[in-house]
């Protein structure tokens, strides 16, 4: 039985929304959970739920990492919290695959520093499924690497290749490469050398894209430095706050408007839901020995649910050894060309 | 009388936008107008307009270029461009100020070869006014130097506070660095070492600021590379032309959101004028020795008229002789400390 560990203490709305979330997916899917936190808060919250199928196990972790806790510091000096306990249980495979909603940068590193890297991965990254015009994009890396390599982009696109396949069933998905403009020529040197690597590969690489290539879907893949990526998410992630901000203020203006309001709730619904990251089920830190699955710190019920889904698939579908797969290929092929 | 040289041909809709909101400009402004471009075709526009006040001149440029041009070709091959003569103009003070919605690049390789830096500037960037929840900010640079380093980034701080202060009236600016968490640990190398100097300065500096701070307007200036702002600046601009694209689907959906729709319209136009670039009158590009201000490819009548009012307030306002002040002012301080 597939067994998945959730932080019960991580995300602004814990442990109401990781208990909850973890309670349905118990109920919904095929799966074992395990809530790891707090045993006496944990345990006050389950009592609000009703374990109807699956089973539902409580680990207890002494210490809580807070948001404002730096990563490095976190990992090193709270052992016990229940982001180590969690990557603990996963490096222990006593878990299957971990869930965390809590501060993304002690995550990184505790999985970063207890699991390592999977074999062949230089550094980790995080991908994120973004909804666009035409469906759903991988950004990658948004946060966990900020001096990348040639190499490291390389890599994260081997990567985003293989999870749009396994989770988004793409077939033969394009990667596109977050740039200043759509020439060879544009921007850092950085990005110079990882389109010629990109170029070279086997990847279905369609070149350069711009910051206004991201909504429109114009690659299934986008790949950039953490640095860059974490600027971009966080502006999007502001974006439809500012919309209903701008239009509530816009629609109080006057009557014919007020009216108007009254109708287009249904639309900004069923749009919030498009473009909510709970639907998604938080994002994956690809490239560790371990699937880890980091939602957003505003994680709800239903995102630590979905978040779930997401880890037990991607432990079902193999995203990490189709990722070992893939990169020892693309060393053979360097190897290769070395040779000749 | 100030004299405004106005790049003809550039822009998507040139010569129709760029004459007409020349023409405009002239009419509503206590100033003169010079159009750069092939006579020819500046002329047949020009019998659409009436001019009624102000002054009209006509200066013949005999090529064009594209925005496929790569910059510096562009200003290498192309001597006799429109761009080029515009910046000839400003170099022999034949006008005070340039306006082109124009290749940005060429626009930033010609200012920069042909006028230079102002005296102690070491890089030219580009300041653009975004409108924010709480009114307007300025992001700084958004791509005319994509490997700044920590003293250019303070010197961009440096033209932002006085651009703010003289431009958009603003008592003592706040200024925020842009980057992926607010602590001063956070970010890359670049942005650690900008951190100390921004924070050692005169400025008012509230420290880093997040992706998701830009829309909030937490600061009155942000700033970034060239690189960074360049990819935010175009994820913004696609935001509005997604925002519409997906509620204009979801309200096809039923015939409540359609209704609702119709109500919503003049909603949708206040916020697309507040959001709308034309308003603000294109952006400058600050640390030549010359006022140039850069349209917006997209630049429509209005955007050319506005981006003309931004050119003669910059050069009443004296920015450039502010910045020159200023950095003289900041180059004591680094002497002084020095020999301490």
């Amino acid at each position: 039985m597939m067994r998945i560990a959730v932080d019960g203490m991580g995300g602004d709305y814990a442990p109401q929304s990781t208990v909850e979330g973890a309670v349905e997916a118990a109920n919904d899917f095929d799966l074992d959970v395990v809530i790891v936190g707090q045993e006496h808060i944990i345990k006050k919250e389950l009592q609000k739920h009703k374990v109807t199928a699956g089973r539902l196990f409580v680990q207890h972790a002494s210490e809580v990492v807070n948001m404002s806790d730096s990563p490095v510091t976190a990992v090193k000096k709270k052992k016990d919290s229940s982001i180590s306990v969690c990557i603990d249980l996963l490096k222990k495979k006593e878990v299957n695959a971990v869930v965390s909603a809590g501060n993304t940068g002690a995550v990184v590193a505790a999985a970063s520093l207890k699991l390592g890297c999977l074999c062949g991965i230089k550094r980790p990254g995080i991908a994120i499924s973004m909804p666009t015009i035409r469906g759903v994009s991988i950004l990658m890396d948004v946060g966990a690497t900020i001096d990348s390599r040639p190499e490291h982009l390389l890599q994260y696109a081997i990567m985003s290749d293989i999870y749009a396949r396994a989770i988004h069933k793409k077939v033969r998905p394009t990667i596109g490469l977050l740039n200043i403009g759509e020439e060879e020529s544009k921007g850092t040197e950085l990005l110079k050398e990882t389109y010629r690597l990109l170029r070279d590969s086997k990847l279905n690489f369609i070149g350069n894209i711009e910051g206004r290539d991201i909504f429109s879907g114009k690659s299934d893949c986008i790949i950039c430095d953490g640095f860059v990526g974490n600027v971009v998410l966080k502006v999007i992630e502001s974006i439809a706050d500012t919309t209903i901000h701008i239009l509530k203020r816009e629609l109080k203006k006057n009557i014919i408007s007020q009216i108007g309001g009254l109708f287009l709730k249904a639309a900004l619904n069923s749009w919030q839901k498009e473009t909510d990251a709970s639907e998604f089920g938080g994002v994956q830190l690809l490239g560790v020995d371990g699937a880890v699955i980091i939602g957003h710190g505003g994680s709800n019920t239903k995102a630590i649910k979905n978040a779930v889904k997401s880890a037990s698939q991607s432990v079902e579908l193999e995203v990490n050894r189709h990722i070992v797969d893939e990169i020892k290929k693309q060393e053979q092929v360097n190897n290769n060309n070395l040779k000749e």
